[in-house]
């Protein structure tokens, strides 16, 4: 059993996106993660925030990637060195999660590990800890895969869903409900339908196990990925493991956790949580997180009858007239301007970028 | 009668105009007309080529106000340094034409004067030559107030337009309309009548008389400010014009040469020309004029899906995608997004920029 002073849960997390999607703000150096987006603080720093009280710095890790690491370290100052794990490049997350995984086996085997994302909103810290307590708690008794889901609060299209069964009492305290199916982002159509049948969470994206649980799972349902993992902890054991990275982790199979192991694996919980939460995965996103009637203002910007318009610059001045719902992003060497509700096309934009090769404005 | 060579002929061009319409691109060191807005180069640049054949540049004068002399200075420096007419300050039009004329008055009294706004676009060189010839002849016969009129192509609100009345056929051939009447900006339905029925230019705002005449309509219409000039002139003969200027140019009456002398004049007469032109009196007057269906393009700029729009940086890159008919404008150190058709409201970011003492981006 997890004792009352958590001291057996560790936390992961998972800083290592990449900076399409809030261009020109992010870029690759400065992914959305490390943006002072919200209140004037990053994602990132409100994550580890919230999860100190919990897990302490030392057991804390931070996964990202070589291309931000130096913008991430400086975010979090107060975790040692060593908990700062730099992929040399991105594999999808289930490479990260393992990667983790493995190594916290090294250090820590009786472990439960927790697994948040460093880019999204929660908006009640103390409820998002006890959501990882009682999943904690769960993840002990039934050995299984335990993810937070969030009740939906309306029928968005953008997220992943979690279909309920079984409802099982903890013996702490508290129940766990079995997830029966994931269902990927689904139409404004078939989400309603969701919401109106009820038994239905968001999938928030953080997950909570053993470490013998999800080695086991990565072992089971991506064996690939498992026996390289395997490779690289040998290596790193005989030639540290900066140089066993280099040679093995751009090799580790490419493929997201909840694809290559949450939908496929039989024993797989959710704590339903009640904060708000967003991945914020577009200025849209974070227009509806955090943005009211007059919609989002940060930094040197001016909005006139520009209602719900997303007026952001870390750089010159911008002004906008008569231009509700439109977004504008300015930084010293680039300017974005979209309508909110095409915001995710920021993505062609980019794309188009590459294929020009101006790598200066990624 | 004036000769073949134009030898009486002197051109004065108004380059003292501000810079609120086209900011954040323009400002009040880098007024509109010094901007390259077309094809590379500056109104003011193409409107003294277009009449350096006419009158050469010893016969050429520009007016422009202290704040931008610089970059004026800088774009034309063909014209002697005598030839560069600076304003304390600016006065209003009929200041700028009165101090021209008293001064060409001193230098070559039977000059015929031609002038010109620095900040027009016309397309056809040659026919606006041919237009400045035959409305020198006609000033020299009917001793009156002439001025280019443009055959209406559409029923342009945000132009004035000048009634037509008798034909008077000239002596060395050619012929030119009285006018009976100056129409300020109409409404469209206003616009759309006279169109309909016939004998309205719009009034480019090119006037061309001799000095004699422009020195009798200024003491009859604007005996004050008629009045102040005298005094300027006596003083600039004993202590020099700069000084002259300093103690007298500030206190000339702010009246328009339109409002203040052209409406009020009994013998007023336009040269009906056929050229293309515009007074770029906006962003929307500069998509009009040059651009296309795309709209327009300037400097290091990407529109997706975005038909009609303006698109101006000199200094960011601007990506904008789904924003058709949208105006952004971007520069080191301000951006300006607002619809085309609300582009005249620009107005209303500088003042508010005045009002929060946002000088630095004035």
């Amino acid at each position: 059993m997890l004792t009352s002073s958590d001291d057996q849960l560790w936390v992961v997390i998972m800083a290592g996106g990449s900076g399409t999607r809030f261009w020109p703000l992010s870029r690759r150096h400065r992914p959305k993660q490390v943006l002072p987006l919200v209140g004037g603080t990053s994602l990132l720093r409100a994550t580890l925030e919230r999860v100190l009280p919990l897990a302490g710095a030392e057991r804390t890790w931070v996964v990202t990637a070589a291309a931000m690491a130096e913008e991430v370290r400086g975010q979090v100052p107060e975790i040692p060195a060593d908990n700062l794990l730099v992929e040399p490049e991105g594999r999808d997350t289930a490479a990260c999660v393992g990667w983790a995984a493995w190594r916290l086996a090294e250090r820590a085997p009786e472990a439960v590990m927790a697994l948040l994302p460093a880019d999204h909103l929660v908006e009640d810290g103390e409820a998002l800890r006890q959501g990882l307590r009682l999943a904690a708690r769960a993840a002990r008794q039934e050995r299984g895969l335990v993810t937070l889901g969030v009740r939906p609060r309306r029928p968005e299209s953008g997220f992943g869903y979690l279909q309920l069964g079984e409802e099982v009492t903890l013996a702490g305290g508290g129940a766990v409900r079995r997830v029966v199916r994931f269902v990927e982002k689904p139409s404004v159509a078939v989400a309603e339908a969701m919401l109106a049948e009820g038994g239905y969470l968001w999938n928030a994206g953080i997950f909570v196990w053993t470490v013998d649980a999800i080695v086991d799972a990565i072992r089971t349902h991506l064996p690939e990925l498992a026996g390289r993992l395997d490779e690289m902890t040998q290596a790193a054991r005989h030639r540290g493991e900066v140089s066993a990275l280099a040679a093995f982790y751009p090799r580790l199979p490419k493929v997201s956790i909840d694809y290559g192991v949450m939908e496929r694996a039989a024993s797989v919980w959710a704590v339903p949580v009640e904060f708000a939460w967003s991945d914020v995965g577009s200025w849209e996103g974070l227009a509806e997180a955090v943005g009211g009637a007059d919609g989002v203002r940060l930094g040197d910007v001016l909005g006139i009858n520009s209602d719900g318009a997303v007026l952001v610059s870390d750089g010159p001045f911008v002004a906008a007239l008569g231009v509700p719902g439109v977004v504008v992003v300015a930084t010293g060497d680039a300017v974005l301007v979209i309508p909110r509700a095409a915001s995710q096309r920021v993505k062609e934009i980019v794309e188009e970028l590459r294929h020009r090769g101006r790598h200066e404005l990624l």
